[in-house]
């Protein structure tokens, strides 16, 4: 862990706090400096009583800490992808990004790093999963602010990337609601599938598309999105909503 | 300018890119080490020829880059807001950003930072101006592989958030197209405006909401969006544009 400062020495050794510390030391490799930002960052809103301010509720749980964590795995994953992909378009590191960060996967990781172990939240009624994403991202949060961006990068290489994101798998997994309702109209032999633009919005980066998919006059589902692509795809989803080929 | 290290002390005083590393440190305020690195930032996909497979264009455009740059820009503005708003929740934090960030102000920015000087574009036809927020982007991303988070951090700071970006005037900014709608009904006295929801697809993270902005029976707009706020916005500027109340 190299040398370490006073103030983590006596964190890990003397401070009250040293059970949770050593958790901590476990789950991200650091020592802690500073304490109270990992328990912020394992602090769900619901565990706040309900009679705080508002004002007091922002402080003491940890979406705050999820906003910066969550921009900070953005970051050292596009650094990731683009020196592993150095002849990759934009568009593919994007998806790619998109596909490693959802929010299914950072659930699963959460509970694989045993972080979910230390979330505080309210006990009664059905736990939301997406808490352990959330959780997740407020940690990486907490260990920016205390220990600096160089740091945070290796605990997301060496803890998350490294040993729980296959990149050949995560390349193959396909998201593509538009194949699935192709797949489904030829199975189906409804006819020849079309996408059609029925609307442009905005311009630059605000520009919004409005596609419809069709059989002939039938139009299967609409959708919006910022360029042809994800509007297909939306288009596509509304489509396989309606036919009931989604659950 | 600190210590030199013998790579920049070459590129600014005896390489034949000299009179580049010179102007990229007036811009920057660092003598860049990867001079390439600027030269790509600086190249617009349009300068590149036809002829070229796609695979050249993604390795010799700042596309790549700028998916890098994008993210990095991101994350030291939320830590920036993060600090300056200790007591602001993530909602506030996330609207300051993207009012921070929307491309017209990274244009304007651009051209302030005289980087739109040294962009590489096809001269021909008319200039997209999200050219200029683009390669703002793409050259955050060339300091950053570069130089390094800290210096880039610097950078913004000093060179984009203190000397552009009023936050004050920033906070009390509306982008709210809800708003507009809602004043052009009452100006013009149609009747009742309402918002309703009129379908919702997916779950969690990708949830998306349909909702139509009707006076009556007459709907004057449709609009999606991840949560309700955000698919009232789209719906109302689809208002405004099909009531050519946007320009």
């Amino acid at each position: 862990m190299g040398l370490l400062s006073p103030k983590q020495i006596y964190n890990y050794y003397f401070s009250k706090d040293r059970a949770f510390v050593r958790e901590i030391k476990e789950i991200s490799g650091y020592v802690p400096k500073e304490v109270f930002l990992y328990y912020l960052a394992l602090t769900h809103s619901s565990s706040i009583k309900k009679s705080r301010k508002e004002i007091d509720v922002a402080r003491e749980c940890n979406e705050r800490l999820e906003f910066l964590g969550d921009s900070i795995l953005d970051s050292v994953i596009a650094e990731y992808l683009f020196k592993i992909y150095p002849l990759k378009d934009e568009g593919f590191l994007t998806e790619m990004r998109s596909k490693i960060v959802n929010r299914k996967s950072l659930n699963k990781i959460c509970k694989k790093l045993n972080i979910d172990m230390l979330i505080q939240h309210r006990q009664s009624g059905s736990v939301n999963e997406s808490m352990y994403g959330d959780a997740l991202e407020a940690f990486i949060g907490a260990i920016y602010l205390d220990l600096g961006y160089k740091r945070t990068k290796m605990f997301i290489h060496k803890r998350i990337l490294e040993p729980h994101i296959q990149l050949r798998k995560v390349e193959h997994q396909v998201i593509s609601y538009k194949n699935k309702l192709i797949e489904y109209v030829q199975k189906t032999k409804m006819g020849l599938l079309e996408f059609e633009v029925v609307g442009e919005n905005g311009d630059g980066r605000n520009k919004i598309f409005r596609i419809q998919a069709k059989v002939g006059k039938k139009v299967l589902g609409v959708g919006e999105g910022k360029n042809k692509k994800s509007a297909e795809q939306s288009a596509s989803e509304n489509a396989l909503v309606k036919l009931k080929e989604l659950s």
